[in-house]
This record gives structure tokens, sequence and C-alpha cells, in this order.
């Protein structure tokens, strides 16, 4: 099944556990337009919702089945048959359709969320994979809750399902509460016990409940996952899921991994404000990859160690991940477009009309000094401000 | 001199390395109201500026050192005696005055920053700890850009500077380039190669660029530094440095590293949300510990676990971080016990019928409305009972 033992497969929940964010909603034509601009990115599969949830969510993945051409469309479901057949009618139209189906596998979700026993959830678990199996080939089971789960009894679960028919088995940090060598022992801990877990594919899906959702996806990639679940902008529940974008570009600053995907990074910064917009959720300028200032360099020292070496203090190029060119130069010649650039690096994002204001006050300085620079602009904002 | 072998010491540089990100630029009045909370919330260290940059942040230290008691106040120097003089100027009311110095120590910084040799830098690193040891005692030595500098020879800078003097010594990841074993690895080099490194504290100081900041500085923690250096909401250069906050939280959830701090952690909602509003950064909604949505459970799965057992989907007690208090928030994804919950809180005690009546109009509702408010599930039970 796996081709290249090397690639790493990205799996996108943006539209899944990304959008059930409060104040994140987006209408169905948004997801599509978001469906098609991921796949553009080259992500391997989308996540595009949870059809038993509500109506909506069913159109979308209609929809979005509809609407792409390579990326496998895949619906979550719990792990019961009613779940998993509404999912299946959504999937008509996929090319390439996945079910996502589980339960909770750590004690305290089967005590105290299922108030059920090991057994009884290992069956359930078994009978959702061989039903789903019935309509669908491509089946992912998750192990809720897995971070906390005890791991003889997680591999016993992911050995059942595997044998049951699942394609791939997602190892979720449902909680972000693992270190990166707890999350990755559990990894290898499952690669050196489960007897048939070449079958299958392991995903890593983790939450950033403790800021660790990336280092501990890569620590799984490191023991053996060659899946990894995310969103754009590192978006979701609580603290959010693991970002794509910062796992996507560690492969590719650190080659000795041994790791790559088929992403096509050069996309992230447009996708990244197309998430942020449509979703209500602003990017904080210091997020690692896309934030406005990720790339900013301010303190004298570090501007000038920049200009002597670039390497002194980059080690991703901007433009890499399709940061428009950071060393245009502002003259009396630019346009809006580029001034709005600069004001949105250094931190400002201005409406339509205040953009306006600024940018006639801008060309009036322009004229009388040949280049603008960072305390320029700083002072243009800051007159408009004191004006008001 | 280190009484308490897990104890890990705060040091905090909002006010230096947070304060020089452009739009971030504070008064010295503010830096004051924010180096008090500094206090408040029990770091060890507030590095208060870089005294010879400019007269304003000359002052600012000279202001700072006056306002705090407990915490010690650090002034950041380049290695050489005119920054070191105007640092040691700058300190004079401090209680606890420590000079944080230091130089490249990566050949990458060494050949194409500072045109020089291993050799040059070397003496002039031990010449400004023995020149700043001369007026005071607690000499913090930053050995730059140590991510990706030759480890025997980050060995050899680290026993010199310690034998110069240092009583602390700072192992930066200038451009968060490591891994966490990288990192970590790092540390434990040194702590088995350099003779003399029991007579100072090892200091972790990352940055965010691939989002491993977090992870980084506590592998540096479990390989045996036992200070920690950062900011408040992340904020700072670029993606930013290591958010305190989520190093905190790590030990505080996982006593099984036997690490522990002197931080309120009670205290990080308040001063996250003075930091972001004072230094114009805001602070993205699913940032992890302080972010609006940290502890917003939305999806129907994840709130029906909540509401059955809080611990199934929570780590972290809102409130142990200063959190007013946890939100379950109602949308298109929320479940029947979500629904029943919020009814009941607001006075409606409905029936399993009465309230799969409601159920169903408040999916029609929340598919249209981005978040459901008390009016609204209020309106949903008026409607069922008008139309009955």
């Amino acid at each position: 099944m796996i081709h290249d033992p090397n690639r790493v497969y990205v799996f996108d929940t943006t539209l899944r556990d990304g959008e059930q964010v409060p104040g994140c909603q987006l209408t169905t034509s948004e997801k599509i337009e978001i469906a098609r601009e991921l796949e553009a990115l080259g992500v391997d599969i989308i996540e595009a919702g949870f059809p038993i949830s509500s109506p909506g969510d069913f159109q979308s993945v209609v929809e979005i089945s509809k609407s792409v051409t390579h990326p496998t469309v895949c619906a979550l479901t719990r792990a019961n048959r009613g779940d998993i057949d509404v999912a299946v009618e959504s999937l008509r139209y996929a090319k390439h359709p996945r079910i996502h189906t589980g339960i909770g596998s750590s004690d305290q979700h089967i005590k105290h969320k299922f108030n059920s026993t090991r057994e009884e959830i290992l069956a359930r678990a078994v009978d959702a994979v061989k039903y789903a199996k019935k309509s669908v080939e491509d089946i992912e089971f998750y192990a809720e809750d897995a971070g906390r789960a005890d791991v003889a009894f997680l591999a016993q679960m992911i050995e059942a399902v595997i044998a049951a028919g699942a394609t791939v088995v997602n190892i979720p940090d449902t909680n972000g509460y693992c270190l990166p060598e707890q999350y990755g022992g559990k990894i290898k801990y499952l690669k050196d016990n489960v007897q048939n877990i070449d079958k299958a594919i392991i995903s890593v899906h983790c939450h950033n409940d403790l800021g660790l959702a990336t280092a501990n996806s890569v620590a799984g990639l490191q023991y053996g996952a060659r899946q990894i679940e995310g969103t754009i902008n590192g978006i979701g529940e609580r603290a959010g899921n693991t970002s794509i974008e910062e796992v996507v570009m560690i492969l590719k600053t650190h080659p000795t991994l041994g790791l790559h995907t088929h992403i096509n990074a050069r996309n992230f910064y447009e996708i990244s404000r197309m998430v942020s917009t449509q979703m209500r959720m602003p990017v904080q300028a210091n997020k690692a990859i896309v934030g406005s200032n990720a790339f900013a360099h301010s303190s004298g020292i570090h501007q000038d160690g920049f200009l002597k070496n670039r390497e002194n203090y980059e080690i991703i190029k901007p433009e890499d991940v399709g940061f428009p060119n950071a060393s245009i130069v502002l003259t009396a010649r630019s346009g809006r477009h580029a001034l709005k650039f600069h004001l949105e690096r250094l931190g400002h994002s201005l409406d339509k009309k205040e953009l306006e204001d600024v940018y006639k006050n801008f060309l009036t300085l322009a004229d009388v000094k040949l280049d603008i620079d960072d305390n320029d602009l700083l002072s243009l904002v800051a007159y408009r401000l004191v004006r008001q």
C-alpha cells in the first residue's frame, strides 16, 4: 500500500475539527472554496465534515466531494451504524471516499464518557470498522484520547481494527496532554507490538493545549507514523490542532529526518490568509511560518546581522512559503497593495478607508523623501490616529 | 549556589526581546506597570532592556530597577566594555542586578556577522565577562546562535566564560532551528563535557520559527538546564520567543518531570491581557493556555463528554490559570446534551420529546447563525410553546 516509505501523507481537518470552533462556521460555498485551495496546496486527504451532526454539514460533504478531484474526501462518524450510513451517503460523489470512525480508548473515556468496559468498546470499534468496510474500502479508525490510554490496550484495539479492515489508524492526543517522548513512545510501542501494523498507515493527530502539538506530531513521524493530521493556522477546538504549515516546514528544514510531503509550500501564505479571513480567526503576528511578523527582523542587532548575510538570522526564505517579496522598496511609485503589505508586516491591519487616508499622506511624503522606511510608515499610521 | 536542584528559574524578556518587535514599543511607565505584574506573577528575573540601544531603554532599566523588589533586574549588552559600562550604570538602583552579555558562537555568525575567528571571539567573550564581573556579581553569558554552533567549540566557550565568572550560561537557539532532541542533546553535551558546568545555571532561550520553542525548552530542562527564558504570550521577534505560560503549565501538568517554578499561574490570564493590550499584539483565540478559546469546548462529541465528566476533555482547570470561567459554546456542532445543559441553566427542564423538538429548530437556526446565545435559546423554547 505504501510505495514510498519516506512519504508523509497530509490529512487536513480545517473544515471539520477547525470549523467546529465557535465563530468559525462556514457556508457550503465557502467550504468549497477552501477545499479547492487545499487541493491546490497538495493535501492528500480533506476531512470535509461530520455528516450526522447537522443537515448543513451533510450537504457540505456532498458538495466538497463533487468539487475536488485528487484528494481523498473523508467524513467523520462515531462508532455506530447510524452515523456510518449517513456518512456513506454523504460521500457518494467522492472520487476517493474515506470513512473516519472511532471510539474512546482511554479508561477515562471508557468509564466516564461511555460508562462501558474495554471489552464492549473493543467490540463496538471492530463492528464499526467492519460495517463501514462493506460500503467504503478506505477506513480510518481513531482511538480517541489515545494520548492517555493504556498502551497495551491501545495496541490490542489497533490490532483488532486493522484485522477488521482499517487502512489508517489514527492515534489522537485528544487533550493535548503528551510530552513528545511520551507520544513518540506510544507510536514506537505500536510499531513494535502490533503484529499487523504494516498493513495500515499510522496517523498522528495532536492538540495544542500545552503548546506541543507540532513537536508531538514530529516525534510520531520519527517513530514510524506516515500521516499527519492538522489544520491551516493550527485552528481548532480549545488551543487548536497541529499547524500543518509548521510540520511541513520542519520536514523541509531538517532533511536528515528523511521525510517529505507532496505539499506546495509556496501556497501557505495565501491559504493561511483565506482561512483566517473566511473563518474569522485572526493569526497572531508571531505565529510560526504564516504570522505577519514571521520573517520580520526588527532589532538593531538582528537587522545589522541580517543585512550582512541573511542566513545569520533566517532558516527559511519567506518566498518559500509564499510571502510577497519582503524586499519591495516603497517609493512614490508604489501602490496601495505594497503599502498595505508593509503596514501589515508592521502589525497594522487597516480597512479600505483607513488605507486610503494613509496612502494619500504616504504619497505626499514619498514625493519629498527618497525611500520610505518602517519608521516613516509607523509615523504615518500614528499621524492618522492622532488627527482623528 | 542552587539550593533546590529541581527548581526552574523563570527569566522574562517580554520587556526586551518582546518589546523590540515593530509596533510593540512601550513608554517607561507602561514598562513599569508590566514589570510590577511580572513581579506579582513570580518571575525570578526581569530583563528590563538593552540600555546602550537608546536613551529611552536606558531610562526604563533605571525606573524598573527602582520599581521591583524581589526579581533580579537584568540588562542586555553586546560583548564590549562600552555596552557594559552603560548597563552597569542603568542598574545602579537594582536590588539584585544582573548583566547579560554575550557574542555569536556559530561559525555562521563568527564568519559572516563578526568577520572574525573562533579564537578572537573566545577572547572577546572572556574579556566581557571579566570586565562586567568587576561591577556586578551576577553575570549571565549568551552564546548567540548556539543552536547552530559546533558543540565542541560551544563547550569550550562555556567553560571559559564560567571560569571568567559567569553565573548563568544561556544557550540560545537564536533562529528557532533545532529539533527537541538536537537542542536537548546540546544541553546534555554541555552537562557531560564542561568541567565547571556545576558552577553555573544553564539557561534555555528558544525561538519559535518552526513552532518548537516550548518543546525545545522543556527538552533542555530535562537534560539539566534550570533557567527558562521567554515572554508572556510568546511575543518576540519573527515567530516569537518561548511562551512562559506554556512551559510553566507543562511542568505543573507533568509532575513526573520532577521540576517546578515559583510562578503564580493564576495570574497568567490577567498578565496575558495586559501585555496583549499594551503592546498591541493580539493573542490568537487558539493560543495555548491564554487564548480566548483555550478552554472552550464546542463540538457535540466533546461537549457531551465534558458534561459527563470534565476530565474527559480537560487537563488543566481554566481557573488554575486565572480564566474567569470555562465556557461551553453552542454551535451547529453541539449535541442534545449541551443544549439540555444550557436550557436547564436558564430554568427550562424539558422532557425527551420536548428537547427533541427544540433541538431540531436549534440546528436549523445554528446553521445560519454563528453562535447561539441565551436569548436565542429562550426564543426557541418560546417558539415551541407558542406553536403547540
